[in-house]
């Protein structure tokens, strides 16, 4: 990049992924918290050094992974790294407050989803807001304020945060069985062997590694849906593998839908705002529950696949410009 | 050991573990084929000179593991490890079948239930079978003949493999939902340890790896099992964490009760046998289903918990003294 130094990036540092955003462009860099926690710091140099930026504003969900024993000491390491990095850095906290440092660390956990709202908040006055990840999917009501739970259980408790995304998740989370046959426990298949066999992800969008160590074609994603019911692909057919793909999907966008639905019923809320690698999905599930549906890609283009590190850089952005 | 060379050994080759049997005694080795399975002639080579025999009998489900991408493969190459290993050894199909070769392969396929209970119908006419190990519990009726399921699929379909067990299970499969909170599909925590903070496993039997990496006391298998939920215990609750423990295991009960009822209706049968290091929750779940229980290891002690490996080591050696 040989623009002038730019001062701003957005940062959305997740489990499995760190999303960042500047004038730049987006980049989702897959980067497993869980064991290469240690690497973050060096990481971080290397985006400060290719987006030549010395400021960051930052949303945080990496705590929950189990590198550290606690949040609280994860969110600490982070702050810590995030300031030896960048001149100044801010993050946003669940009240959605920018804040210079983690005064208290709890509220500055699963924050990401927070960042996304308050930005198209600027321009909506109720949506419900959904962001469909590599993980999770974030469903979140807004009416002049958010209505969503704060903490991960809360909203796990609320259905405003659905532990499965595109491509990480086991597919026996989304779906135990398949034509009355349970599946296995082992971690053989993931949600992107599905939605690659479906074409609804593809070769370089699978980011994540797969879990036998093996390539990503439809064929070896196909080998390792059909080891999830412990078959070989010949043993279970290639059409079955199929139609086992097309339920899991089904399944994870009837889950969604139902969340649409009882979210619009109990706050009147009739549109909703999608974002994420599962934008496609979202728009199902809102056909599925008779809403209004509004891509963020339509307005937003690609930075609708890093939501909540792009809406950091537009809130951080805006504070430079007002200083 | 410094007794004279014995000739037989029982094997059971699981995707997790050896168990090895043989007039020395048992013993469960943990064997993550699924990434360790170069090493498998080495360490079949170290039990060949523990155990100080030539000949062995064995049955093999590692096959599943995705080691290899088709079952096939995996097969073939344990039967060629094994050939060079030993000097004779012998093949238990799912026919009952002792062979020194596999002639087709997929007949020699998650064949150890079939070790156990050909060996129990010896002695007893009618029966449920049932088999709780580290991954998975076997279920298998016998009325004078077996009457289950051959292939894992078929198994799965009919409830006779129910794809969970003490240790490796992630326990969002056992419990998705606690509370009405859904869990998260992180592999964050796994019935291992549920068990420990229950105390059906102590630190020596939670032989498998720790999700986190860290250690098996209470106090780590608390942290895991919390974050299940998306919390640190101190979110959660320690008495709640507890409950969630029990509701695992009550869940795990619940269901093989299920299976143990509806055997037991479909043929007639109202004694359970049962064994391997989940004895004591196949009891409860007897009883759960108003059956007759009995536990192998009140007839062949220590042996419960290998008991495929025990069962084809008298297979084997009954072979020998034929001869």
């Amino acid at each position: 990049m040989t623009s002038a130094p730019s001062c701003s990036v957005g940062l959305d540092i997740g489990g499995a992924n760190l999303k960042v955003y500047s004038e730049h462009g987006g980049e989702i860099v897959y980067f497993p918290f869980w064991k290469e926690w240690q690497r973050l710091g060096e990481v971080l140099a290397g985006i400060r050094e290719q987006h030549q930026v010395k400021r960051a504003g930052t949303v945080i969900t990496a705590e929950l992974s189990d590198a550290f024993s606690s949040k609280t000491d994860a969110l600490l390491y982070i702050e810590k790294t995030l300031k030896e990095t960048f001149d100044e850095v801010f993050f946003l906290n669940l009240d959605g407050e920018l804040k210079q440092g983690m005064d208290n660390p709890l509220n500055f956990a699963a924050s990401n989803w927070v960042a996304s709202v308050r930005f198209l908040g600027e321009d909506f006055d109720e949506f419900i807001f959904a962001d469909m990840g590599s993980t999770t999917t974030d469903i979140i009501p807004f009416k002049g304020r958010m209505l969503a739970g704060k903490s991960d259980y809360e909203r796990l408790k609320r259905r405003e945060l659905l532990y499965f995304g595109m491509l990480r998740t086991p597919v026996f989370y989304v779906l135990p069985e398949f034509d009355g046959v349970p599946l296995s426990s082992e971690y053989f298949s993931i949600t992107a062997d599905a939605m690659r066999i479906l074409g609804l992800v593809d070769g370089d969008s699978y980011t994540c590694e797969t879990p036998d160590g093996r390539g990503k074609s439809v064929d070896e994603c196909m080998q390792r849906l059909a080891r999830a019911l412990c078959c070989d692909v010949e043993e279970l057919g290639r059409e079955k593998t199929v139609r086992l793909a097309e339920a899991v999907k089904e399944e994870m966008v009837r889950r969604i839908a139902l969340t649409f639905r009882q979210k619009s019923q109990e706050f009147g809320i009739n549109l909703v705002l999608g974002c994420g690698i599962g934008e496609a999905l979202l728009k199902e599930a809102a056909e599925l529950a008779e809403l209004e549906f509004t891509a963020i890609s339509s307005m937003y283009g690609e930075a609708s696949h890093l939501f909540p590190a792009f809406a950091m850089w537009k809130l951080v952005d805006g504070l430079v410009d007002a200083e």
